[in-house]
């Protein structure tokens, strides 16, 4: 009688990731395999941009000095810089306590933003309620006009409402 | 013979956004519904993590001042600080050029990671590949330890690969 052996046919395994094993398991990705990934200026702390890795994004962010990120819209690779020339040379990479982000140090050549802008959020302060001012304005203070900016508040040591 | 009126039903309209109509219209939300927070500490530049808020959580950020989120996995908000006492005073908030990301400047008091580090990306940086080093070691130069921190790189006028 033949012996039994272990021929019992097996999944096939997941396509391997480029990232090192233990590092790919670990990475705690979103349901379409992404990390938000937060570009940020090495040496002014400028917050520039967010964008989205899957592995092979990050692989590549890892291994060849330039930031390449995945695009939702475009279902593709782009690498920041190659049309506009804006290019973000890689600092250092950390991934967040949860394993589901990345911060980016980079060195960003001219504007992050495509619209020219610095940083992606240099143009559209929303308005905060100054919870240090009396809410005289009701529960539509904070329907201005999105474009106003908040009003400077120096309300760091402002007790909690609760 | 009864004149034809507009008598049609309609589809029920979604439920109201707590935010100002034009703000809540140009959000680009996932397909769960919520937004990226970068939670930055004002005056330093730290990014000190990274949360996620839908309207609700994002309305009660630009009305009381302190920072809520929405915890994806346990499916509720929770004001940053209620239970560490690490509260994060909201000092301003932008949207990003595609209305898809939020970045809260805040006042962080003590620690901003559950684990007690200052910030969420203290403990766990990659190793990046030095471009401006020769590539000796192949397609494995990126492989090794994810606790080694990457050596420093002095090549932010390393020209790039492409």
């Amino acid at each position: 009688m033949t012996p039994m052996t272990s021929r019992t046919p097996v999944p096939a395994p997941p396509p391997p990731s480029p990232l090192p094993p233990d590092l790919a398991a670990r990475l705690k990705r979103t349901s379409d395999g992404l990390l938000p990934a937060i570009a940020q200026q090495y040496d002014t702390g400028e917050v520039l941009m967010l964008g989205w890795m899957d592995d092979e994004a990050l692989h590549r962010t890892l291994t060849t000095g330039r930031c390449t990120y995945w695009s939702r819209s475009r279902q593709e690779y782009w690498v920041k810089g190659d049309t506009s020339g804006h290019v973000q040379h890689v600092k250092s990479v950390a991934l967040d306590c949860d394993a589901d982000t990345v911060l980016v140090k980079v060195d960003q050549v001219g504007a992050a933003c495509h619209t020219g802008a610095r940083t992606c959020f240099d143009a559209d302060v929303l308005p905060v309620r100054d919870t240090a001012a009396p809410a005289a304005s009701g529960p539509t203070a904070a329907t201005g006009s999105t474009n106003t900016p908040a009003p400077p508040t120096d309300s760091g040591t402002t007790t909690p409402a609760q």
